[in-house]
């Protein structure tokens, strides 16, 4: 029988169709090769970008020059950008000036590197840039939300092969952060606790969905997944904003991203994904009711009619097969030519 | 400059972003040949379905073999099906049985036809059926809504290529069609009119974003489109429910989808695309706030990491460009093949 399952914090629907069940292998993933070539984002190509924003790099290189292992671009086609104020208006319709900042991390100088196959060491350091460009871009004038995402294989919206992740910042809260602060803000009056750290309790206890655990987050398929395969990683300790992330956090983050990714892209075969960081607005950085986390999204299947109707999504793998699946997917190692890599540039 | 626009209904907002405008040769659609070969929903292979609901057939057929125009069937692996009451709820989660129906039309007995390029009255008996099953299956116990939908190519989630077209009813009204009816309901109160009765009034005076206009209705690609060539196609008179229409506005919707359709497929070179039917839910069928309506929406971007963090979706056509470009396109007459098909059944 069809279950409907209702996210606790935003209160939607999905459908868990049984009926159409599915293991990792009915899932007809088809990895990309990647072709190099001409990419803007590899190493020697700095001058093909629009002029580097920040970047760590080594001592004595040159901005926009080679030397650098994680580097941050304007988006060169941005959807938000800071400049003068257009027209408000409007008669019927209301529109407001498409102000904001659109930023690319690039992970690495290479092209061919994944986010779950880099050392330590430099996975770490993406995500320390993403804590940084969070925290400036937070600050600059009239920006409400931070929105850090990865769109991975050209299925899941990825124009360009080359590892990297985006930064766009809104002027506005968006409507899903809206959603999941008005549920959480109604739980918090009620309850007394943040809604996300009861999920967490109520997950470890009950098991069946977790996926990885390290000391300081959790990584797990929530109970209404609207896809396959959908994973959450969560810090265990309550923080609203991914800005309030230290040094101890950022070891663990590392750590459980890696190994969730080794499991999710070893088990399918490199599927296509979006990695969507959800985290408090401006001004509610100490909610006690908010809960910063990552969503790990596979694309795996098709959202259409019925979805963009009702708003109601079909996902026919249950998170319990999932999560099983995923526990029991060894990780691999293939760390050994990225340790390289990173040995070579530092 | 990059524009925020809201949906005036829901109160949601797209990014129209025009430093990555596109005109429709920059989408590279790629046509999927139809391959045909063992299709179950072919003429003469009645038997590969589960068995009929019900058919426009020609007088003395028998149900489940050949005769027939338009076939309705239910869907091999329901989403959503009429059952016993499985477990409610849970501990910390909530849970409901997945009961409702979910059905296939099938549009024609031809494999290799097009909604757009039926003969008018093939076309309407597909609206005919649509209305029918509407009705039908609205008036099954705990049927709170009633989704019919198209999905047309692979990319827009079609698993069979033969032309049908879907209707999932749910024991719940969707998120999605709450949203419209809470913004609408809040319009009438404090404007006294239907929100979308005033849209139509308003698109018709500025004209720029109409497509087509028939004597009973209207299509024209909303201000706050979230898709490239995004159409609506709405009722003139006020109308909440879609059972509610009568033979004269049957006719006029046949012409305007297929106008509308002619005019997208041939300036698209076949778009996949969701064809998605916004209806009253059960009980609010005579709603003075409530419009139905069809959304028409080309599968031509991806909605990636950026769409499913925030909901907020980027477009990078305006609807005034695509609505000028549709506009001008000049309808082709494909219709000599299926008047024959038309004249051969009946």
């Amino acid at each position: 029988m069809p279950e409907l399952r209702q996210e606790p914090i935003t209160k939607k629907w999905v459908i868990i169709a049984t009926e159409r069940s599915k293991r990792p292998s009915d899932f007809p993933v088809r990895p990309e090769k990647r072709k190099g070539g001409s990419c803007p984002f590899c190493v020697g190509n700095e001058s093909k970008t629009p002029p580097e924003i920040t970047a760590y790099r080594k001592e004595g290189t040159q901005t926009d020059s080679p030397g650098w292992w994680v580097r941050v671009v304007p988006n060169l086609f941005p959807a938000l950008k800071s400049g003068e104020e257009g027209p408000q208006n409007q008669n019927f319709y209301v529109t407001r000036p498409g102000l904001g900042a659109h930023e690319v991390l690039i992970e690495s100088p290479d092209h061919n590197s994944t986010l779950e196959e880099h050392s330590l060491d430099q996975a770490r350091d993406i995500f320390q840039m993403w804590v940084d460009r969070y925290r400036a871009v937070m600050e600059q004038e009239d920006i409400k939300y931070v929105q850090i995402f990865k769109n991975e294989g050209s299925i899941a919206g990825a124009s360009l092969e080359h590892p990297h992740s985006q930064l766009i910042a809104t002027p506005l809260v968006p409507p899903f952060i809206a959603e999941e602060l008005k549920g959480a803000k109604e739980y918090h009056t009620e309850q007394g606790h943040c809604i996300y750290c009861d999920m967490i309790a109520h997950e470890i206890e009950e098991g069946e969905r977790v996926v990885a655990e390290k000391q300081d987050f959790i990584s797990f398929c929530p109970y209404a997944s609207r896809f396959p395969f959908e994973t959450w990683i969560m810090p265990k300790r309550h923080q609203a904003s991914f800005g309030s992330l230290d040094s101890g956090q950022l070891q663990s983050l590392t750590e459980i991203v890696q190994e969730t990714m080794q499991k999710i892209t070893g088990s399918l075969n490199n599927p296509p994904y979006n990695m969507v960081l959800h985290s408090a607005p401006s001004g509610e950085d100490d909610a006690p009711y908010y809960h910063w986390h990552l969503e790990v999204l596979p694309r795996l299947t098709i959202v259409a009619g019925f979805e963009w109707g009702t708003g109601i999504i079909i996902n026919p793998t249950p998170p319990e097969s999932a999560a099983k699946y995923l526990r029991e997917t060894s990780v691999q190692n293939n760390r050994a030519k990225e340790e390289l890599v990173w040995q070579q540039i530092h």
